[in-house]
């Protein structure tokens, strides 16, 4: 037996349609009810059982599989849910039953020990792929923004000292294949031959199950931090405040000033709880899209390019810039982005904080109405991301301000590497 | 030809070692030059130049390879280089060519078209794994500790209106698989199967190509910090402050005040920037490993779970609920943390601001001393969060002072879900 023989060994490498999966349940997704649509199954404990390509935790599946192939998790540990259902329950709403309307998330991930209960009788290990719980959070810009008279402590949304309450909600992306190639316009062969090939050969399934219409991505999800009463923001009769907000540690955590993101996101958050506090909801959606989904190394190589290059950093050369390292100008693609609105069973945005044309002709596109786009205020923005700002704005960034001359986007000056 | 077939046209589902990849460069991980050890090629532009399983960008390879399948990235795409070199040069070190302390990282990742310049010209598509910048940074919580004076401004690095200056490092997982297996006492076999079987089939070339030793997997990376010039790091005749943080999301951005997560991170940054005023250098790395590389949606359903438990959020049952719903207390594994302190040529931390037994355990273990350990001063810790940390401190985490007895840890007690 050679070297390679005694790897494979045991190892069943990609499973096939013909093999017969006996207790694979069919997921007819857009289905009116959980009994209907079926529960998607991606856990490993039974691998007969298994009705969708990958597995739960995102990337974190990653870990997860160190720990069991250093026997530090059983192979056949299911976990003990109770006490873990929704702290809140949200929905069905209509829009959970329109099968275009939500294609990157599982609807009915949430309350599964509820929803699947006779599959859980009948043996099933089928995990949530949606938490929700509640939360106090406490930020020193939004301690400051009470400090100073801007947000007033209510005693019921804003507490004292500044803890403003939330309940807040982590989403695995779950993906119907179909509905995914549907929204970039290919065909779902062409999706499944490329997600497998251009990843370096991940899940050979996308490609040897095409029965298999559901995909669990090992990338991050989305976390949702509602202000006020969850049931308002499905709510016509009352005002919603939403920003839609793609990570970036360097600016979120870390407060690099290249960047508007940690100023604009705790923006978001203000006029969120204003919304809640004014009797209506505000909702924060925390897409895992670090670096324009481009990763942080590919980020950094860009900022030293930028930074670099002839004529310094100029917001004339901001697109440019990423092009040239990342062959597009952003990944992150706005196209499924919208379905978290829909899982809320959002109908109208009536603030929406985000100046991005893309993200806000997605939302429209996907039958959301938004009545105001509220840009960042200009005493927000740090002096070094006006780069990036001006840039944007002359790229088609909502702005209610004039867009600078291509001759003044050239003026447009960022500090140099070593500054 | 039936749907299968179709689907599977034109695709190879796995390589194997019999077939010639005549332009395959071997990897001689822990060589002494970037020359002897070769590169890491992992790029897709070229498949038969590849010696490594996975691709760049961590978890981003799928929004990659979204992008590719929707024709918005050429598949022939090669990343324009210039002016990305890393802003300030590292290494080598003794370290980087020791082949067991750098097992989870490309030590040669971030000057490669320096080091690989022969490769380049042979017509090598060889990316960056690591990248170099700097940075200025802004957070509340620093600009406050020099508003009250527990900081100074420099004018060198902290500037004027609490700006920060920093040197930052983005890194990609790169794992050399037997040198990983090692680690976590298991056959380099077990791994590749495991790590194979237990993420639902992802990556058949782990069992098919033992042949190939690199694997860079869809995970996310790590991000470091430096405060003050970034050879001292290195210099054992320098003090240096370290930080070793694991993502947080709901505490890092959102502040969350269920546990000491931004708290014990901001309290890090100020004491590496009192190192690096002082004459040294501090240093804080920021792994993704959120919620315990768990992910958040397990994430909070322990926190539902409790919250809601008989009796309340007690101390006493705080690992109890994360095993129950997990398998595993934490998934996060603190063997190949040390791997970026090794990369850094760090021999000695001064100051390791952190009270984990594990993460103190792995450093000392892989041949760093560490001289002092600097507990989160009290007056950090959010009222709920004292749940957590009482019980870690009961559980082996550092601390100068008493830890709890078990009828006292019952008494530690957190808000229920609907405070």
């Amino acid at each position: 037996m050679s070297k390679a023989e005694h790897y494979c060994s045991h190892v069943v490498l990609t499973s096939h349609p013909s093999q017969i999966f006996t207790k694979s349940i069919p997921v007819q997704w857009g289905a009116r009810s959980a009994r209907e649509r079926g529960p998607v199954v991606a856990s490993l404990t039974d691998m007969t059982a298994r009705n969708a390509i990958g597995t739960h935790g995102g990337a974190y599946s990653v870990y997860r599989a160190l720990a069991t192939s250093a026997g530090r998790l059983r192979t056949i540990f299911r976990p003990d849910l109770t006490n873990t259902a929704p702290a809140e329950r949200i929905g069905p709403f209509p829009s959970w039953s329109a099968a275009d309307k939500i294609v990157a998330l599982d609807p009915w991930g949430a309350n599964v020990h509820d929803d699947f209960r006779e599959f859980f009788k009948r043996g099933y290990d089928i995990r949530p792929s949606i938490a929700v719980t509640k939360a106090h959070i406490h930020m020193p810009e939004i301690a400051e923004a009470i400090a100073t008279g801007r947000l007033r402590a209510d005693g019921v949304i804003v507490r004292k000292r500044g803890d403003v309450v939330v309940t807040k909600v982590a989403l695995e992306p779950v993906w119907f294949l179909p509905g995914i190639a549907a929204r970039f316009n290919v065909s779902e062969s062409e999706l499944r031959r490329g997600l497998f090939q251009y990843t370096g050969g991940m899940f050979p399934e996308l490609v040897t199950r095409p029965d298999l219409k559901v995909f669990l991505p090992p990338i991050g999800g989305m976390t949702a931090y509602v202000f006020g009463p969850l049931r308002y923001v499905a709510d016509i009769r009352k005002p919603l405040t939403c920003r839609v907000h793609d990570e970036c540690n360097g600016s979120d955590v870390f407060g690099s000033d290249i960047c508007t993101c940690r100023p604009y996101l705790v923006h978001g958050i203000e006029e969120a709880i204003k919304s809640a506090q004014a009797g209506g909801s505000g909702l924060i959606v925390y897409f895992r899209k670090e670096g324009r989904a481009l990763g942080e190394v590919t980020k950094f190589l860009v900022y030293n390019a930028r930074k670099r290059q002839k004529g310094g950093d100029t917001a004339a050369e901001y697109f440019h810039r990423t092009e040239c390292v990342a062959g597009v100008q952003d990944m992150r693609f706005q196209q499924i982005m919208p379905d978290v609105l829909h899982w809320f069973g959002i109908q109208r945005i009536d603030r929406f904080i985000s100046m991005s044309d893309m993200k806000y002709d997605a939302i429209v596109k996907s039958g959301i109405h938004i009545l105001e786009r509220v840009p960042i205020p200009d005493d927000l923005v740090p002096d070094d991301a006006k780069v990036e700002m001006e840039a944007k704005k002359a790229a088609g960034y909502y702005t209610p301000t004039r867009v600078k001359s291509k001759r003044a986007l050239k003026r447009v000056r960022g500090r140099r590497l070593n500054e």
